[in-house]
């Protein structure tokens, strides 16, 4: 009875969820340029709406009432708690700020996108202060005495702080670094140029289209459209959107984009239907979401068995290509070597990416650097940890879309993602035996369904480190990231373990 | 003040409008298949949450604050008019029964798609019974005792009642029967294949959003997307929508769709800037929008003086088209025959596709005819209407969208807008004396800035009827119709006005 009562309210505060969702995808992918100041007002006082909702004493009573009669383990306490959680922050927050946050983001992903295109960060300068501003209050409502940061966190990932997150970033950065010391060492350079050459945009979204629906990504509830910014976003199980940007001389930014996106859609088509529009009804995290996409980008999509089912499609889609080998194609995937944008980084270097931005951020919202110091300190810090520097802000500070969006503290989640699916691709191997063999025939389907039981039906019925090692069997650690990635660029560079 | 406090609450409400418009276009332009049942619920649960802002105590109260306070014959005056016109409309109607209304639609919609498709009225009708179910019930509680039709009407075209637009019709019909007649009679069978060849996709593209902007449609505040049904939608005066298709055997139905959506565009996009938001911020009725639309459409785009300048501009886009003239192509655009589908007719026969409209719809509603007999009705009132029936139902009963989206009483808003059309379009030529000459130069900047001074940034602020009477100083009538379908029909059958 409370169970359904509280059903019945969150049901208005996800339709309001996927409301807003549906006018972000079309701000990013459909909507006129002087579209932008209405779209923000809309989105206020959708944001105004939700809140109202989300704090009412009603909805309050209704998931205590929950949680005070549910069994023991049950979904009933799951939606309890979760819904309680997701009050009592809202209950934080002052309606005026949520609002205004919400407000901000429109206009500063417009002046984001105008700035990264000129290349010129005083053009975004202003929004970004006051969604820094905005954001420090809404931090400090979160968390009066707490710091600002870890309030940031939690949003994306419950229960993240800073101080469990700087040790793992410090022990990441200390495996990472001799391992890319090693590769440097080594003197080979890959060949890439089996990923690069003459792709037309038609061809790619052929290529990748047909990739897609292979992973099981269902297109009669989804779609793929062309985007600044990669990124996938789900309204209900039965309308999940993505979208892909391209380059003409390289495919891999385009393929490997499509795969982790559709990683994301599966992981959205495949919530449990029972529980839509409850307050357990959503994917459990970002850093499980980021498991799912990266999984199919990095541990499916650049394995041999992969290229062994994918590589004559691969050549007759792209003239040019028909000699390619699989033994060519490998280490072209693998590479392991410093670059300057985060989402076309490899695995080797990926993390240091994300622990570059998350010491940026953490010194942003202790006050230790301002947001006129950021173009800089993002180049230095670059240079400390990949030891390269950007030639201008938009391939710098402007190269994120986060920020304009209002989005401080969602990086990490990329990393818990990367750690989360390796070990999960780990037990997956054990438990289904001829893995490599069913992706060298094209045959994803055992794969799908394993991460729909496993992963995708179970919402947000379990916390993300629960849901880890109840597949697992272990809690949350880098240790089977480290040791592929060891072990992929070892054969790639030629060099020994002993040697990282 | 208490012009401003309504104002501030009404604002919400405006933006929950534009919201419903996004999710609405999204969902016949964008949204895959499956995305129907969840759009249905978000769209129930925004109508719901939008009832109770209307019907709440403190809008009222600002309402008739702002009543009482405002000098007569002021902005605020027509502010308060207008808001409590429809506040008392919406506290009029239940709140489950308003979202059950929005809910029904997204599900009519789907179904008529499908039903449409493979010519299967059945596929329709259940959904169609509960779409006009609801809507009886609707009319029932917003007016207890008045005729159904009447309430629905209204909806649409405030004032509107079966009462005025009986009569009119019925004399629509003894004007416009023996001009039909009178064709028929002539022998004369007009010409058409310089509207006839082989037209693709692309270059139709290309050519009709050259006209679209030169007529002062703003691409950077809009769009223009493929649909099964040509539309317009607007979310705020910078954002307006338009859709179109194609045949790639005539061009017509392309051009002038886009002509057509492009001036309910211009009015969208000419909205008053100050007043955006507020309860008078829309256009003032759908005839007076459809006048901008069959302005463009018919007494600009079918113009001897507009194919002046578009001709050589057609002669170009077209292959095969390089030596039509404008006398070959002016009665190619004035056909006066009866036809199957209303979006395609022609100007003398139009009317009477409405018409038989306005009979099956009065008489659904009154209870004469029932769900189950709405395929012979409808094919029996055209053969009365234009002597012709439908093969099939997918171009019978089937055509039109509105029934789908639970639109009962909006097709007399076609017939009110060509006359208003036609009377605006007869002033607006005693005003700009050398109008043929500027069209002849595909100049149309003085005809566009006269409808945004003289219509489109007058948004609600005087009743439709007062509006009329203002521009043109007489009250509406067919007299200016009547008089230019006369004329133009005369010409191109070489039939003098005194047969008719």
């Amino acid at each position: 009875m409370s169970e359904s009562k509280l059903d019945t309210l969150w049901r208005e505060i996800s339709d309001l969820t996927a409301t807003e969702a549906v006018l972000g995808w079309d701000q990013e992918t459909m909507m006129p340029p002087k579209g932008q100041a209405a779209r923000g007002n809309a989105l206020g006082t959708l944001a105004g709406i939700k809140h109202a909702k989300m704090t009412s004493a009603e909805i309050l009573e209704s998931a205590e009432a929950c949680a005070e009669m549910a069994a023991e383990d049950s979904v009933a306490e799951a939606k309890a708690r979760e819904a309680l959680r997701q009050i009592h922050r809202a209950r934080k927050i002052p309606a005026d700020l949520a609002k205004a946050l919400a407000e901000s983001t429109s206009s500063g992903l417009a002046s984001w996108q105008k700035a990264r295109a000129s290349s010129d960060f005083s053009l975004f300068a202003q929004d970004l202060e006051t969604l820094v501003r905005l954001n420090q209050e809404k931090a400090s409502a979160l968390s009066p005495d707490g710091p600002a940061y870890d309030a940031l966190l939690d949003e994306f990932e419950p229960g993240a702080t800073e101080a469990v997150l700087g040790p793992l970033f410090d022990s990441l950065r200390a495996d990472l670094s001799p391992l890319i010391q090693a590769v440097s060492d080594s003197g080979v350079v890959v060949d890439e140029s089996p990923a690069q050459g003459d792709f037309s945009e038609k061809a790619q979204a052929v290529f990748g289209k047909m990739v897609a629906q292979k992973m099981g990504y269902d297109f009669e509830a989804g779609r793929l459209d062309l985007a600044t910014h990669p990124f996938c976003t789900g309204f209900s199980p039965s309308d999940v959107r993505i979208t892909w940007r391209y380059q003409t001389d390289d495919f891999r930014p385009a393929l490997f984009g499509i795969m982790h996106e559709a990683g994301h859609g599966l992981y959205e088509q495949g919530l449990n239907p029972a529980w839509v529009g409850t307050s357990i009804g959503g994917a459990v995290g970002l850093g499980m979401h980021e498991s799912q996409s990266r999984m199919w980008e990095n541990l499916i999509g650049r394995s041999r068995a992969f290229w062994e089912w994918a590589l004559p499609e691969f050549r007759a889609a792209f003239p040019g290509k028909s000699e390619v080998t699989v033994d060519q194609m490998f280490p072209a995937l693998h590479t392991a070597k410093a670059s300057l944008i985060r989402v076309e980084a490899d695995e080797a270097t990926y993390n240091l990416h994300v622990a570059a931005r998350f010491e940026i951020e953490r010194r942003l919202f202790s006050g230790k650097i301002s947001v006129a110091d950021l173009p800089e300190f993002w180049d230095q810090t670059y240079e400390d940890l990949l030891g390269i520097r950007a030639d201008n802000v938009s391939e710098g500070v402007l190269q994120d879309i986060h920020w304009s969006m209002g989005a401080f503290g969602y990086f990490p989640t990329y990393t818990l993602g990367n750690l989360i699916n390796a070990q999960l691709f780990e037990t997956m191997g054990q438990e289904i035996h001829d893995l490599d063999a069913q992706m060298a025939q094209g045959d994803f389907h055992t794969i799908r369904e394993w991460l729909r039981a496993k992963i995708h039906t179970q919402s947000s019925r379990y916390s993300s480190d629960q849901l880890v090692e109840k597949v697992t069997g272990s809690p949350l650690s880098a240790d089977a990231f480290l040791a592929g990635i060891r072990k992929v660029t070892a054969e790639v560079y030629g060099i020994s373990g002993n040697n990282m």
